[in-house]
């Protein structure tokens, strides 16, 4: 009888930071596809839209008025899930119908004033530049909240209801299911092999490679082993590095690189802006303890085989486990073989 | 100072099934919605299409011919993403790349020859049918796989390919995710109240009524306490049943009627064919030991505000945790509120 192969043959491979198995089925990439196709970005947007809510000088929903700003721009939600002054909930251990109350804020960064472009068009002074306000704003609200979730939904087919380059920062009075279960996750890792996670698993990608997307000085930016999303990645220091707070100046510097080159090959994959919801993941700021902490961001990006046809994750997915259909190692393959130079970017 | 109360206040509601918490924000259903608009499915479809895959007669990828087939027809999915066969993989213990073989199949059960009838659009009797083929594949599948998810994708925005009325059964040799969960978080109750974690729950909701969405004789609908798809339900037996394969007959025609009703007042909230993904959750089938389940179905609809504006689940839902713009309560007044004879059928 045959030998069980992990390229021929489905099975299940454990994310080690929630605990949840996916279920991959290379051979399954052949069958076609008659559903939803969504629709393209239109390339060319221009540098100001009077009718955006983001440009600078422009009004807002509320009728605030966005100043002529320069760089990175940061204001609170006009919308915010989130209220800093919600009263507390009464404690409740009902087994069945159990509610607490929850406490934040919600910010929204404009990434530049210019409408036009997207993170791997943006320059690396300006992309440092994003990385350091991402960093004063997690030093602001983690004086008062223990967890603060920066992130950014790209394209309209993530829910991004605006094509203006911008991100959002939320702010919890609790640690999200995400945040605990990774925190869980590291700390029992930590634990039983004294050496945090994702620091261990860094070093097993390096001598890998198989997996490996975009390597720089600081940084190497991988398709886990455990991916679920197709072309998902996880972007992290080789160096033990708890908060994007910590950062020194030249791995802040490097970071901005490694941005732009993997936002690059992205966007290079399918000759498109490749949407994706992206996000920061590092130590609470209500730990004492807090050695078994990686920062990593995860990129969760739905596409899967063309600029136009995506990834759902529903029926099988949302009732039993994620699934996928082609390997970690070839999604990371098909990430190398395109150019880390943007294409609107490279001459020819 | 304000006290606490749940229908202004932005709270966390934790889902005893899976362990996890809900972001509820109450106040932020009025924020303007400028994002991405999905297509609505045209209202009249033929009773058959020469091009289906999936209607009597036609002709499927693969070359072979659908029978000409009366009520429902269930045959192998051409593109299974498991195989029966699959050779075991090394038992891994690796904490950071662990791999295991799986092996199931997947079948297609098409629920009507009828290609523009949907489940609301079709009779008592067709729907018993449904429910009766639904009980045949768990009670041979259930001989040789623990675990057997029986569930439906309906519209396009759910990933669904094909219009055809039809649903997918995956037959898995292993316990996928949400099974484990639900099976661990049921234990767990019942070890400590000495009773099922869901029996417990319907008796409440009756009790309550304020998420309750249909009740027949024998069935319950709820949008549950911890909802976090905006229109999301569960549906549940009135008394204690561990699998669909227990139903005694009455049972299983008072489930037709209860699931006639629900899919009515979903189409008629919005006017259209409301989008989901549903299926079924029972007890494995390799246990000895399974009095702490329950039977239910979980049905996940996308909509949001509209047949074309729906929620999406990225970013921070993605990265740190679900969240929801309106009550559960507010959601199964709104579904009451409509009727539970299907737009179509009604006269007026
Ligand atoms: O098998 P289908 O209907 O072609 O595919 C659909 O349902 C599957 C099971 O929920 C998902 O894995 C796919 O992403 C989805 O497109
Ligand atoms: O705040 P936005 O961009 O309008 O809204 C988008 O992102 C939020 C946070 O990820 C999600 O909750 C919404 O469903 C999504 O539409």
């Amino acid at each position: 009888t045959e030998d069980f192969n992990p390229i021929d043959h489905p099975h299940r491979r454990l994310n080690p930071l929630s605990g949840e198995w996916i279920l991959v089925s290379p051979h399954r990439a052949k069958r076609p596809w008659l559903g939803q196709q969504e629709s393209i970005a239109q390339d060319k947007r221009p540098a100001h839209d009077p009718d955006c809510f983001l440009c600078a000088g422009n009004t807002r929903i509320t009728g605030d008025i966005n100043p002529d700003y320069q760089g990175c721009y940061v204001f609170t939600n006009d919308f915010a899930a989130l209220m800093p002054d919600t009263p507390n909930a009464e404690i409740s251990t009902d087994p069945l119908m159990r509610c607490q109350s929850a406490r934040g804020t919600s910010r929204v960064v404009c990434f530049s004033p210019d409408h036009g472009k997207t993170l791997p068009e943006l320059s690396l002074a300006a992309l440092e530049q994003i990385i350091t306000t991402w960093q004063q704003q997690m030093r602001e609200l983690g004086e008062h909240y223990p967890w603060v979730q920066i992130f950014e939904n790209k394209g309209a087919v993530m829910g991004c209801s605006n094509p203006h380059p911008h991100g959002q920062i939320w702010a919890n009075s609790f640690l999200p299911n995400e945040a605990e279960q990774e925190d869980q996750r590291q700390k029992a890792y930590f634990d039983q092999y004294h050496s945090p996670m994702l620091v261990d698993y860094v070093q097993r990608e390096l001598a890998d490679g198989q997996r490996t997307v975009v390597e720089t000085k600081h940084w190497l930016a991988v398709v886990p082993y455990w991916a679920s999303w197709p072309f998902e990645t996880l972007l992290l220091p080789k160096t033990p590095i708890r908060q994007l707070t910590e950062l020194n100046i030249e791995q802040r510097a490097d970071l901005a690189l490694a941005l732009k080159k993997l936002t690059s090959r992205y966007d290079n994959l399918f000759q498109c802006a490749f949407p994706y919801s992206m996000g920061w993941h590092g130590a609470p700021f209500n730990q004492r303890e807090n050695a078994h902490w990686q920062l990593h961001a995860h990129f969760y990006p739905p596409l899967l085989r063309s600029a136009t046809v995506r990834k759902f994750m529903v029926g099988y997915e949302m009732l039993a486990e994620a699934q996928r259909d082609l390997t970690a190692e070839q999604a990371a393959e098909r990430l190398r073989a395109v150019s880390d130079i943007h294409y609107s970017q490279s001459e020819s």
